[in-house]
């Protein structure tokens, strides 16, 4: 930290006492709006805020309740996302954006996602509460459809808002009711076809940056007795949401050499994966490698029968897009080897990707700058998860993020953020959104 | 071949081209009983001739219906297996029983069972049409419930038959209604109580032996362009019906260091049995471990999590117990391995197993004999798969089996056993019988 950073961040008037006393007095605030979301959506067990369903568009309504309570103006674009907004005084004065995604997994938790939305109600409250008088608009964004589970499609609503979904993603079908994204989009009364035309909701050119508040998603911070980390990186990934190894039934007593077993060729894939990743990891490069789903047929699997068909979902995830060409080549590779071996034929389907979201080094050398500022101890964390920052960072508009120690991982009900550690984040952001805005 | 075998089991009034050609003149009636067998018992696609069901009671039905045209005795025993006799003329002597089971696996072929009780039935009628009268009893034996994917139970027909069903198999629950193996049976007309009590309605001591024609279920005698195996011997098992892997369902993104990955511990004691498998195969020692169930939780998987849970279901045969048992220290060795490293939980449930079943060398050198008789070339074939001829074995009644060559496996729709290597088997049965009874 050196002198010039604090002079270009703190103005006089909110010493850094004062703005963290103004973030926590919204303590009360913070903790009724995580109550009032895992109320309205309870998933028994867990929460249930389903991508363009029920549980999401709750969501949504209370972002936008609250907006209309603490009179903030309050848009939504063609994909439903919702914004609301503190206006600034230069209207042509590129703006932040704060803000992060409103739906869950199914039986999900009440943190993920959430936390980030009201990260940015509690900073923009706090900076009232201070009397600041913003010189660009401070928006919070409630993002629609970031968890894949639903549709099997990453970052739908932030890449359909800067007009960057990929053609066919509309047509995905939501894995539980086998409806397409662009009816639920209509439904929840946005405008497909204007994503389909790759409209742009949010022009890169007027947005000054995106800062995403979310709970971690493993325990690093649990584990280093830390509150608070700042992303140091978004891992790309590449996907096969829908793979099948088609191989033959047979009777349980079939010799070696006649059988098509795809179970055993799906069991040999996820091994070979499982030594490349601990291989990569001992030489220090960070990977991660899940089969989500990974199942013979439930109509036809049996305890006497070779399984004559396989299928999984495959999510390989790095901070390095030569490392991810690299783990998918030797991938492809196994396979050939695998099909040859037992017998079987994979069908991968289809591909998807996510580009290695990069932060912002300058917004990044901020946010810790202003932690020291509070006393906020943090260290450097490459993000273990995807979030829509990654779109925002793809389409060239300037990232960071904020991660709240969270203990039990996420995507289940067992999530546990302490409201003190998700305070020292808005704290942290409340600090750079004031040097950005006065 | 020795001559005196030759002499023990030909009579002279009935030469080898007569004995052929009255078992060749019952072809009209097998493939009439086969097609009765296939349209009443469709299952779209395949066969479903379910386990105490619909499927099994039809053909049992068959049986019993063909025996009243032919003027044969029909009883039932206190399982619902099926018994059509051909009287002989001294009631002490010990009859002879041949016979397979009815039902069938879901979606599975016609021959697999079927063929060993419709053999049967070819056997009296070509001894009849020679006007044999035959000294003890011959028995075809219409057995329930040898696929163990209903109830997950072995041999629940013959054993019961035999007051050998172990306690607690009653309690099973057929898989897809949940309804007891107790209730079906008496639904059935059997009697459950006299099955708990271990009752006996077939006594080892009055019976000469147990033969058992079957389709082969793998395609050594395609490859090996024969039409007839006699069988050296059926592998016993052990078997975990429901296993489950407990670990930790956690974010996609969640770091290696913190998995509970259900799903890789599944898949890597797969391949550490699959490598112990291989390795005995290379030294000789035929073995078959098949996981037929091997999957993850429907109501809980999707992409972006870290299967938390895994089932599966496993089936490890050989012919040696002493195989067996070193097979199953070295998995149990290996999941505490794999616990201890991958920070999961294996539930192993209910185990299961059956016995090696023995053939009777005597029986088997008779029918040997037999073949080349009537130029029929055959092999010596370990069984691939279990059968009801080992419950008879491991009571004590000499057993042997006959298997035809059958293309495509079993287990599925596309089954398929020429006639004519049918026929040679139950030529090669019909020749012993013949001995036995005269």
């Amino acid at each position: 930290m050196t002198s010039s950073t604090e002079t270009a961040h703190v103005s006089p008037a909110k010493s850094a006492s004062t703005l963290k006393s103004a973030v926590l007095a919204q303590r009360a605030l913070a903790e009724r709006l995580f109550a009032t979301l895992a109320n309205g959506s309870q998933g028994n067990p867990g929460i249930m805020r389903d991508t363009f369903g029920p549980g999401e568009n709750f969501a949504h309504g209370v972002l936008t309740d609250f907006a209309a309570e603490a009179g903030l103006a309050v848009s939504k674009d063609f994909a439903a996302n919702t914004y609301v907004t503190w206006r600034g005084s230069e209207p042509n004065a590129p703006r932040i954006l704060m803000g992060s995604h409103l739906d869950s997994v199914p039986h999900g938790g009440n943190f993920d996602g959430a936390a980030g939305v009201i990260a940015g109600l509690v900073v923009i409250e706090a900076l009232r509460s201070l009397g600041v008088r913003p010189r660009r608009d401070v928006t919070v964004m409630g993002v629609r459809a970031e968890e894949s589970v639903w549709f099997q499609v990453s970052y739908v609503g932030s890449r359909s808002a800067l007009g960057r979904l990929p053609d066919g993603a509309l047509e995905a079908k939501r894995i539980d009711n086998g409806k397409s994204l662009a009816a639920h989009i209509a439904e929840c009364g946005g405008d497909p076809d204007a994503i389909r035309r790759r409209e742009r909701h949010l022009d890169p050119a007027t947005i000054r940056a995106f800062l995403e508040v979310h709970i971690e998603q493993a325990p690093s911070l649990v584990e280093s007795h830390l509150p608070l980390a700042i992303c140091s990186g978004v891992p790309g990934n590449f996907r096969y949401p829908n793979a099948r190894i088609v191989g033959r039934h047979d009777h349980v007593g079939t010799p070696r050499r006649f059988r098509h077993d795809a179970a055993m060729a799906g069991a040999e894939l996820a091994m070979t994966l499982d030594r490349i990743w601990e291989e990569e990891e001992k030489a220090g490069v960070p990977l991660a490698v899940t089969f989500g789903r990974f199942h013979t047929d439930a109509a036809a699997h049996g305890m006497t029968i070779v399984p004559g068909a396989f299928a999984f979902s495959l999510d390989v995830r790095a901070y390095d897009a030569a490392v991810l060409e690299r783990v998918e080549k030797q991938m492809l590779a196994a396979i050939a080897g695998i099909e040859a071996r037992r017998r079987v034929t994979f069908e991968l389907g289809a591909r998807a990707s996510a580009a290695v979201g990069k932060v912002d080094p300058a917004i990044v050398a901020a946010l810790e700058a202003g932690a020291a500022r509070h006393d906020i101890a943090t260290m450097r964390l490459g993000s273990p998860a995807s979030h829509d920052s990654a779109a925002f960072a793809e389409a060239g508009i300037p990232m960071a993020m904020l991660f709240v120690r969270n203990e039990h991982g996420s995507h289940n009900p067992m999530e546990a953020m302490e409201i003190d550690d998700f305070l020292a984040a808005c704290t942290v952001l409340a600090d750079w959104v004031a040097a950005e805005v006065t």
